[in-house]
């Protein structure tokens, strides 16, 4: 069967000669007679891959050297426990600003093990659009601030140059599905992590960011694997890492930077966004749910206003090569996720689908 | 290049037969038109492999209906403070035997959240055997019995008959390195868990059997995500579960089963260990370090009692394709890790060297 055009928001499409690599060195790494699966992870040829994630990523993403890269597992959601634990244990106090069902649950997980609070939600209008922060909503004393940086199940990101200006305080970001999509400036927070499973690669490894500053500070009563410093003092290699998950990473990471790295991602994710949403602005059946200048450039959540409609387009769609464009289940419609591996010609083709779906539908 | 023999203790080798079927649809699966690694884990696709993965598991270790399977990321590592933090919550107590580096990290973890002791420990001789463990050792209000089942890497083994008599107590069992490979009876464990890099697959994904009545008594304190029961709720899909490592798993254990399950297993595993330990016991140069009566079919270490002798075996083995027989960091001289996918080829080729070696270095 040929391969579809895969709209899932995670895990998600990677890019297809990724695949193709990893596929013709499955069975034996290169001259290392064996696969990758089955390296040691203290054997020479494996920490040479782990070495050179790590460089890449550092590079593609411009970190500076106050800061320690960590590849870990759990994905986000363990990332929930592991940034209050370590890191709400001066002040006990962290400020979330909730923009979603993810940073809802990074919240809930948070107010366990101190004083958190929600400075700022967009609840209110079915998470459609980013609130507006003033350092003056921040607690001065709050050991961080908690975003995350875009919304897969919303559609909504902040942008690179509208971060909350937190100051002192560290900014902690949730970027797994907008990592490498676009350029942030890493020196503006205090960590970073992205689950890889959307733009990086599969699922089974979480990317950390941290600022070393940051790290051994953790509560007592966090677990040592759950200790950002357990993993720092030992290069990720405390205990067996996802060797096989870092090492498809390296390769998506080789990808980007072949397809010139972030900046050229952007410009491309830039251009693939604009034409959906520009698709959407001036159709009369679908529309776009989020405020144009809050929009995703990763996750497009659209909807015709009739359910049946909806159901009959992801149907279809679905028959035409074009695979889970389903909304999320926690809000219906439609969903588009056009990660980096998303190739222009797949929003094109999504683009002509609805173009001829429209017109035999009006 | 040819591919070696690889006696790595983990991650270890893979049957070959499971990595060429996963080459040969690493980039599109079947008729999903996608990898395995691109499908959401919400999919009928993917559904369908995790269901497969739970029930050929259940089958080959023959689970009882009483317990339930989880696919966990972190490792035994995790599991550690996992096991104390979900079952040391009703008397606050349990009782763990000491029989290796494995056995006293989680018997450390488990210190820091209540009133763990070591209630026998073979410490006073290196790990080389296994202690006698009789019920009067242990506290009759303790939460669990913990044993490390399998100890990489010392090389000993708890057979199936010489468990320890836990009475109504529950016994937890870290079976990182001798899962499937020979039969337990699992009506007699709590929990077993097994990080799956050795015998069953990539590293990244952790299997776990719970009796369901240990399910929901974690501490307060516990993260979301170390909570057996936020798994045990979601079939081991609260979030995004390792897709791809529980897909060469379900690969593995299709293997296992072709090889006539778990019993046939064994008796492979008997006559490769047997074939080592015999050799072993005859030879002049080289010998075990382990108890004959408490020897691990997985885990073979032996030394020449010289240690540039064992330096230049390594090494030379090594320019043989024979790879990774370099003992543990912490133990010294050499090791043969002979996990199930390790072919009785594989061990006669070892033995073959060994003798050729002997003679030339008589």
């Amino acid at each position: 069967m040929e391969r579809v055009y895969n709209f899932s928001a995670g895990p998600s499409a990677l890019p297809v000669e990724v695949l193709e690599k990893a596929a013709s060195e499955l069975v034996n790494y290169g001259d290392a007679g064996m696969s990758v699966m089955e390296m040691s992870h203290r054997s020479d040829a494996f920490k040479v891959i782990l070495a050179d994630a790590k460089a890449l990523y550092k590079e593609l993403m411009g970190v500076p050297d106050n800061y320690e890269i960590l590849f870990l597992q759990g994905g986000g959601s363990m990332q929930f426990a592991m940034v209050a634990m370590n890191l709400m244990n001066k002040n006990h106090k962290s400020d979330y600003i909730l923009t979603g069902n993810w940073a809802k649950k990074a919240y809930a997980e948070a107010a366990r093990y101190g004083d958190a609070k929600a400075i700022a939600s967009s609840a209110d209008k079915t998470f459609t659009y980013i609130p507006k922060v003033t350092p003056e909503m921040m607690r001065k004393d709050a050991d961080y601030v908690y975003i995350c940086a875009n919304n897969t199940i919303y559609g909504t990101r902040f942008k690179p140059d509208g971060l909350p200006q937190t100051g002192n305080i560290p900014l902690i970001a949730d970027m797994s599905s907008n990592i490498l999509s676009e350029v942030y400036d890493v020196s503006k927070f205090g960590l970073i992590f992205a689950g890889a499973q959307k733009n990086m690669g599969p699922a089974g490894v979480c990317a950390v960011i941290i600022r070393k500053d940051l790290i051994g500070n953790a509560m007592d009563i966090t677990p040592t694997m759950l200790n950002y410093k357990t993993h720092a003092d030992n290069d990720s290699c405390f205990n067996t890492p996802p060797c096989y998950s870092i090492y498809i990473c390296k390769l998506v990471y080789e990808w980007v930077k072949k397809q010139g790295g972030v900046p050229a991602m952007e410009a491309i994710n830039k251009e693939k966004a604009a034409k959906l949403y520009d698709y959407l602005d001036n159709s009369k059946m679908f529309h776009g749910t989020v405020v144009p200048e809050d929009r995703s450039l990763m996750n497009v959540p659209f909807v015709t206003g009739n359910k049946d409609l909806d159901a009959q387009f992801v149907k279809e769609s679905k028959a035409a090569g074009l695979e889970n464009l389903k909304g999320h289940r926690t809000v219906g419609g439609m969903r588009a996720s056009i990660y980096n591996a998303m190739p222009m010609a797949g929003v094109e083709a999504l683009i002509d689908f609805m173009k001829k779906f429209e017109m035999e539908n009006k």
